[in-house]
């Protein structure tokens, strides 16, 4: 595989994503730091060079890069035991990944960054008006979670995926922007569960 | 395969994208339909049996559900010529998937289900308070696509795959949202070139 570079805000759960799923597959990572409180993945040369869309993360791979968090988790694990064979099980692992970008990151991932990294009294009136569907979209994506993590150990059966990686990252901090986790128990379960895996590391590291 | 039932509202972009790939495909969908509008995905009979968070479309294969347009899509194209077999062109078609549930739908399709279904004067304010920031996505999204369409005639490169037919669905009726696209002459090559396949059905099909 050639070189691999993370365009990365390190706090950022969706950084933090492919850091672990690189973490379980063994893959060395260099990492590259920006500021995005600061603007800094809107600069011309960002979108000229990584990504029109000016977001992080990026994975570059040699001199090509990919957007997206899941799509690079997917990179990465391409061909491990992190994406099943099964055609219903690898379709069923990327409906996880879906969900986690519509329905639980623009709610628990959004709630953190408003409150813990913007802060509530620097927010613009029209995304305080929003909290409250947020928070109702939070506690109903940990319920849809909750649901499936009563039945199954991981999120698409009894073997870890790329799914259990992308839900694990934001859904672990979520109290960090409010979302509790005191109604849903198997989801805590299940996250003590991510975490005693063999490869496993925090977002600090 | 098992037999194949869509769960759907059929004006739904979301729904088209996944009887578009099956008529690309050849394959035959049975359809079941459902008033959004009515709160009919959200009824205990649905919740309990095709989908816990409450949405469609949900495509069926036999007995098992697949929720979430885009991995539906990804099922149904399998093994096919829609997914590319080169490790990174797949993560790079993944790419524009992730970024239409994250930066393109929730802008362009918000906007068009508001203005062309709901009505803009029955919005609650905190929805109307929204406008503003979505029209911005909304117009953002498309000049990423239009950067890569002047580049290249699909947005993998020169072949057609469920990443195009994804992003095609609510491209295509953006303006019944307010959405213009006036400024990306790009993307309306594109969306020409799409519905030239053979193989394209329209939304209302």
């Amino acid at each position: 595989m050639a070189p691999l570079l993370l365009h990365e805000y390190s706090a950022s759960g969706n950084c933090y994503k492919i850091r672990l799923t690189a973490a379980h597959l063994g893959l060395a990572l260099e990492r590259r730091q920006y500021d995005i409180l600061k603007g800094e993945t809107r600069t011309p040369e960002f979108l000229a060079t990584v990504n029109r869309n000016g977001r992080i993360p990026v994975l570059q791979v040699g001199d090509r890069c990919i957007p997206e968090s899941n799509a690079a988790c997917w990179y990465l694990a391409d061909g491990s035991a992190l994406i099943p064979d099964d055609r219903f099980a690898r379709a069923d692992m990327l409906r996880w990944m879906f969900f986690e970008q519509y329905s639980h990151e623009p709610n628990v991932a959004t709630l953190r960054f408003w409150r813990a990294f913007v802060g509530e009294d620097r927010l613009s009136d029209a995304q305080r008006a929003q909290i409250p569907a947020k928070e109702t979209g939070a506690r109903e994506a940990l319920a849809v979670m909750d649901y499936q993590l009563a039945r199954t150990p991981f999120l698409i059966g009894d073997a870890v995926s790329i799914a259990d990686i992308a839900l694990y990252a934001y859904t672990h901090v979520a109290e960090e922007g409010g979302t509790s986790l005191a109604a849903v128990p198997a989801v805590r379960a299940w996250l003590a569960r991510v975490a005693a895996l063999p490869g496993h590391i925090a977002i600090t590291a």
